[in-house]
């Protein structure tokens, strides 16, 4: 589905468009809500979902991708989120360190974990580089 | 420790140096590669280490914070070296993908939990994106 | 669905599976094959669902999500080509870059538009920096 | 021209200049502010050039190159803006997003224009990061 | 040495704890901010060392590591911190540049060579996808 | 100056264009690569600009951008390129290491130079995502 929007609405010097909440929310968008939040057994979505709205097919589709994905399965719901919290961190990105922090807080993560989990983090980011500065060549034992 | 470089090994356009092989390595070198290879269980030590031992303070602190850092602890080997790997695919290191891919099925990573772990990887990297597009700010929820 | 591997498939120092050609595919991975090959009008698909091809639920989704945001909609499909290739030069991906460079050729992109898109990611590149280092706060006219 | 900066100045516990107003600018950078400004039709520079301006060096070189290459040519106006915003995004830089995502609208980037950006952006940085873990090789194909 | 946490002190939904001030710290990370102090001649360590506390063995690990590689060698301090920042800035890490502006500015930087960092900073990150772009092959040269 | 290409020259399935050789370069492009000669003082260009030359005018901006920016200054040239070496290997471009620590040793940068400024950029690389994930606030003393 594309999203139309009536030409009166729009001017081109706008500012990022505010978030939806549920009250103003059109009937697909409130269906994708009321989804997480049963899923998630939680009374509102939190802000990501609210900016994303604005566009409800990358709303429908970047829920159910994250539904099946984070569903446990040969790796459980823990380990997903602290794979997904050690790539955010990685990025740099602000709202989904704090947001999967959370999340993987919820989801079972102690502190002894998240202390493990930011030095596997750092260690790898340091090695990364060595490697490419070193310019080292792949070991024939991992072609096979 | 510093490396001391004779100056008469310095020329100004030297190419970056081939890798030091046991049978090459000063004493030094040599104990780090034997407890790379009593730790890992292993014949050889990977190239990775054969570059870095050019700096024998970076080969040695590299590998001391390693056996510390991955160390099964709160998380065990198996989870810390996905970790590793998932870090490696974000950042693009075609080394540290192929021997952290090889480490983590070591480890007991099976296809199953790569194609898990691949997937929350990709998912991951771009709701960074959209959540940073979208400018959202951080839920007040994630900040107590 | 969730890929379910015979434990006696499983050894742990496997490195990555090679690629799963059409005449090797299970009829579930096939139809995203006949449907990538249909929708593009070629004859095979390339390496990159060959590879992806090892978890079929990946791969399905993956489609799925391209065809639906590759489509021509507010944006041209050479526009949105030309996005995909100036994410994937930032991000240095080399299979990336060749094969949505083809893309971006194969849907109009010609040499005097790639030499001006690359002028853009070049200099967007730099700029994002500057900012950064010169910590440059956001006017209050881009926060309305 | 390098900037020479009187030795009584220099502390050495100095924290990032302060932005320059026009009002305080050398004439040498109110000559690339007045160029700015008549260029973009706009009453002031945003911060970006007033951080800058500390450096009339790279102030100049950066206002000249990105007044070359942000001109319409084989691509438009909002088709640079949009592909600048695309890296902004991708590299997660907060400054650069606002200030181009506002000149990408008033470009003619409409919202579903926004949307479906966005969309290509988050499906790129994904799609980077699988063909990096499953270390797929370059096609034949792309090569000639 | 792990860090041992009572169970009754974990709540799943523990949002990050806050920083450790050298009142409430143990002596074990006393011993590491006495340290800190000494060496840097400051009265206080910074927010970075006060939140990395609730990891005892990683603050104790970063800290031997900082100490070590920040020591004037071949190359001096302010060298060393001038390279430290330039990879902040291409990073985006806010807390890091400010921290490592302030501390490459201790060290020696005037602004004049913090105007010539910036440039060469920008210019690298600009060529890097230059290079990227075009697909340019390693010159037979570098390679010896 | 805006490249022209004749539309019987264009074909949409093309690949990278392959580099420039002096031989067959325009005399536009001949005097860029006789001024890169010349201040370099080598005998032909390195294979970053013969790609760079299929657009003239990124091929002129970028050499005096260059040339501006890599001249010593406050900062004197091997410090110069060992920044430009540290962002490059940070982003992990594999020809901009290679090419760029060629002119860093030409410069003067020895292996002993060579392998502390490893040690800062892989130890800044682990600090930026501990700064990260962390959520560090910036110290207030940064702030002035």
């Amino acid at each position: 589905m594309r999203r139309h929007t009536p030409p009166d609405k729009e001017t081109h010097r706008m500012a990022t468009p505010p978030p939806i909440e549920y009250s103003d929310a059109s009937p697909e968008v409130r269906a994708v809500y009321d989804d997480i939040k049963r899923t998630r057994q939680i009374k509102d979505v939190n802000n990501f979902w609210k900016y994303l709205a604005h566009d409800p097919s990358t709303l429908k589709r970047t829920w159910e991708s994250i539904k099946d994905i984070m569903a446990p399965g040969a790796l459980d719901a823990v380990t997903k989120e602290m794979i997904y919290l050690a790539v955010s961190v990685t990025n740099g990105c602000g709202y989904c360190i704090a947001s999967h922090g959370a999340a993987a807080r919820k989801a079972g993560m102690t502190e002894a974990m998240f202390g493990e989990l930011m030095a596997v983090v750092g260690m790898a980011n340091e090695t990364n580089r060595l490697a490419n500065g070193y310019r080292v060549p792949i070991d024939p034992a991992f072609e096979k």
